[in-house]
């Protein structure tokens, strides 16, 4: 069939991307780095934000939206942020096209209907918000502000992939106020742990929680917390990030508030946010050579029913016992899909419901309906089983829970596996190129240590791991003593 | 108190602006013409995302999403389309700023980072989606495809007014393929029903049915479809529009299809939207000088309860019953909030509740309690009843429904009370001005009298009801013969 991919053995780059547009998840489109999500990829995206929703509800955050654009003036108010992300902008110059008078048909951008102030295309919204917060808070009964926001950003970047990296993205950006530093410094811990809760117990992806290093930081905050996990491949990704941003945008934006006695205070910040890139982790975390492999959690379909028969009449005994189990499956909450289409043969459905990661196959036969038998398939080991429809319900209820755990520990395994302590320069080196994967090493804290061995190695610090050991050591690059060890990587 | 508003009698259009900011809807922002939609204002448009994305599933629809920006080889490439939306349109020239060298802190457009060819940020996507359908659509094995996207876009008007008319707003847009002609039309006539209903039955506002005329037809379309409801100031608000958009598209970007029988045929197409305008006909079909009135079904808060009390035990008391019927009300899915703050008066919440258009409120006094009764008010009547505790739950469960279908009913009566058959142009003008409203009146079918006629009074042909009476009669303004009436208005 023509939907085979590259492996991962052959080029792990290409089967990832063949892997994206073949399972149907998305494309590439005809604006430079941008990508077209489609249905089924964004059915997967729909079951992310609607965990992650209820789990910032629960945590007390409303939604709200804020505008697309940000006045240039206002962009540059907390330097920076602003340096951060200056270089990746997309502008809005113009507000008008007008016909080309020397090419009938065709538009031009009117000079006339130029912007008195040019705007920015929001790559995150701190700006906008903090200048909406200075109206929203003037004493300390108006905090703490628990705001989330659902939105497209842009960040005009050079080499763009699929889900991991494109000029135009779909995130949640929280952005809270507060009016202490202990208060928010306690909202950007448990934002993270709700992150690191999803990543692990929806998306069955194992991670490091972190703090980044001044290096790595979020440009205009304080602190950066992160997590960090590690791919098939041996290379990290960040899945999601919680900024402590101090007084940094309050001063900037003069947001202050009035204390209980009568006290004039800047207000205190958070920001937080994961997007559409979490939808790379998911492929690259699970999938195998034959496709997509997706966790019961997340899939929006969880089941399919193929039948095999002969004839209508085939059809017609084996559909009836497809329906009552389907019915059956949907009342436990299982999401199932019946494919009886006679346009496609058993065995096209099978690699096609295999490409695109459904965790269980049940196949019925005309022979199955005389021993009350059903195969059912697992998509993560690819193991196939005859069982009685007696029960199945439940069998398959089981089944997709130890998918689901089957899959964390696979990963959890893997990046346990994958994770070396290192106490040379040489070592880390040979680790790096030939093991790949999370390397713990002594640094010496400085910047400059850590910017030299990104440049000989590509390699940059993840983070320092929450919660770490400490333990004397020196710095595998200066010699220097050194207090703990780090979480380097190759990352994406 | 200071949130106070103008009443309608006053003036109507501060009324609006003052509720939609003080009742915390939505603001204006920083940013030319763009709104904040606040917390509050976004949980009831989340209420609509969801029955109406809900609605869309039920028929078939999938979700996904395509990027913002769209190349201006692409925009311009159906060329009514273009020429409709090129006067307001965001267009992004630019991809970095850099310091600014004469202005330390102080950031400038980089003239080196022109883009070859400008973007231009959606006014609506039918352009990006039909250049990438052609990718999608090989044979009719590949159609229909029932596409939907909820987005931001933009369109850059000059007079703006909050949810009514934003230069961004949130919205969702359909856009389908079919083989035939007959299923695109069914499409579409299909998608005018599910805005009909979910307008009426979700909103509470009626809505009469109708196609444009030529004149006011989407830009791009053969058939424009559209539900127009009617506002309190006798103005009317176009809901939704569902677009019969033909073969135009398939052929700007030569969208073919494989028929069964091996032929190559264009494609048809439909596009379908609403937008976070229903938030300002929400508003402005229901609430009154007191503040919002919003219909159960999409009140994010269906029931306030205030406590009355003396002291920490008299609270005490009054929480214990308040929160048994919070419980018993969240049993049958009511959503409740139990307002137990002390730092603000019972007068004051009631104040704020009635500004906010919570449904219900029950206030619980410490004398109540003796009685085992409560009060409990409506918001769309300003009654209050006391009631025995004893089965309250399905007493408030039951007043919902009734609330939802009072504030219909009502609206409905008005609606009808404000449309007028007019036979005549002076009586025409003279309605408009005094009684203001819908007029069904007789038209020539020319585009020439219908622009002769808003030029004189500023009233625009709403639609041609479907299932319009037919009945012959002179045109008002030009006397020629006629076989129907059309409904005129002055519109938002």
């Amino acid at each position: 069939m023509s939907k085979e991919l590259t492996t991962r053995a052959e080029d792990y780059s290409k089967w990832y991307n063949d892997l994206v547009v073949k399972a149907d998840l998305a494309d590439h489109s005809a604006v430079r780095g941008c990508m077209v999500i489609k249905p089924y990829g964004y059915s997967i995206w729909e079951n992310m934000q609607k965990a992650l929703d209820k789990m910032f509800k629960d945590t007390g955050h409303q939604n709200a939206y804020f505008p697309l654009f940000i006045p240039k003036s206002l962009f540059e108010a907390e330097e920076k942020n602003a340096e951060g992300f200056a270089k990746e902008c997309a502008i809005v110059t113009h507000y008008r096209l007008k016909t080309d008078p020397n090419n009938k048909g065709k538009l031009i951008v009117d000079p006339e209907a130029k912007l008195e102030e040019e705007l920015i295309v929001r790559p995150t919204s701190e700006a906008i918000i903090w200048n909406t917060y200075k109206s929203w808070i003037q004493s300390y009964r108006d905090l703490p502000i628990l705001v989330n926001q659902w939105a497209n950003v842009v960040r005009w970047e050079m080499r763009t992939r699929l889900f991991l990296r494109t000029a135009e993205f779909l995130w949640q950006e929280g952005h809270t106020a507060h009016a202490t530093k202990e208060e928010a410094i306690a909202e950007t811990k448990q934002m993270l742990e709700v992150y690191a809760d999803f990543v692990e117990n929806w998306m069955a992806v194992p991670v490091v929680k972190g703090v980044k290093t001044a290096n790595e930081r979020f440009a205009g905050a304080d602190d950066t917390y992160c997590i960090e996990a590690l791919m098939q491949d041996g290379k990290a990704l960040q899945a999601g990030t919680s900024h402590f941003l101090g007084q940094n945008f309050a001063k900037a934006f003069d947001v202050k508030y009035v204390t209980k006695d009568n006290k004039q205070e800047y207000v205190w910040a958070t920001s937080w946010g994961v997007s559409t890139r979490l939808m790379g982790a998911l492929v690259m975390s699970h999938s195998d050579d034959n496709g997509l492999v997706l966790p019961p959690k997340l899939a929006s379909i969880q089941v399919v029913i193929v039948p095999i028969y002969k004839g209508d009449e085939g059809l017609a005994k084996v559909s009836e016992v497809a329906n009552d189990i389907k019915k059956k499956l949907q009342a436990k909450g299982i999401s199932v899909k019946y494919d009886d289409r006679d346009s496609q043969r058993p065995g096209w459905k099978f690699a096609e419901y295999e490409l695109k990661g459904i965790p269980v196959r049940i196949a019925i036969g005309e022979r199955d309906l005389a021993n009350g038998t059903v195969e059912v398939a697992r998509r993560d080991t690819l193991t196939k089983e005859t069982v009685s429809i007696e029960g199945i319900d439940s069998l398959i209820e089981n089944l997709l829970t130890e998918i689901q755990n089957n899959l964390f520990e696979k990963a959890k395994a893997r990046t346990q596996q994958l994770t070396t302590k290192v106490d040379s320069f040489d070592e880390f080196k040979k680790i790096l190129d030939e093991k790949t994967g999370f390397i713990l090493a002594h640094w010496d804290g400085t910047s400059e240590t850590e910017e030299k061995i990104k440049e000989e190695t590509k390699a940059t610090i993840r983070c320092i791991p929450l919660n770490n050991e400490q333990e004397t050591g020196v710095c595998i690059y200066s010699g220097k003593p050194s207090t703990q060890r780090v979480l380097f990587a190759r990352a994406y």
